[in-house]
């Protein structure tokens, strides 16, 4: 996965660490978009920071657009797909 | 939750479960539409279940809207909020 900046990857930390990784990115005034994406289990993970951040931190905060996809991991026993999530946020 | 028919609910069996429903649910050929409503840990089944679907069965099904809520649990200890998604589907 390549490092946009405006880009913040959900993984296995509890929610909350990524709630302030989205405020922190926001805390900037003119930024006005930023991108969260996921995989697997995690994926219930980054709709949860995409809740708590708009209804107890940045209110003003939009979700833009959800795009859902499939990618393919490659394992020693083969191939196995990961159901992965894209969040874009606006304000 | 309400018992609308082109609503497939999605909990805690393995994704092929509800893979098999929402063949079913598009088995007609008047049915256009379809929408898949999950919450917690359900929803990385929910995306699984959509990409499995539409990747190897229904080629032609589209996501339309994915929308995200969440929604309170009342509980003895109080209440819980937990995260929910309403992944609308069409072909």
């Amino acid at each position: 996965m390549s490092k946009d900046p405006n880009t913040i990857y959900v993984g296995t930390k509890p929610a909350m660490s990524y709630v302030l990784a989205v405020i922190t990115h926001f805390n900037s005034s003119d930024v006005k978009k930023g991108t969260l994406k996921a995989r697997g289990r995690a994926i219930t993970t980054a709709i949860d920071v995409v809740e708590i951040t708009r209804r107890k931190f940045l209110k003003e905060l939009k979700v833009d657009k959800i795009t859902i996809g499939t990618e393919e991991l490659q394992r020693e026993e083969g191939t196995r797909n990961v159901s992965t999530i894209e969040i874009n946020l606006k304000r």
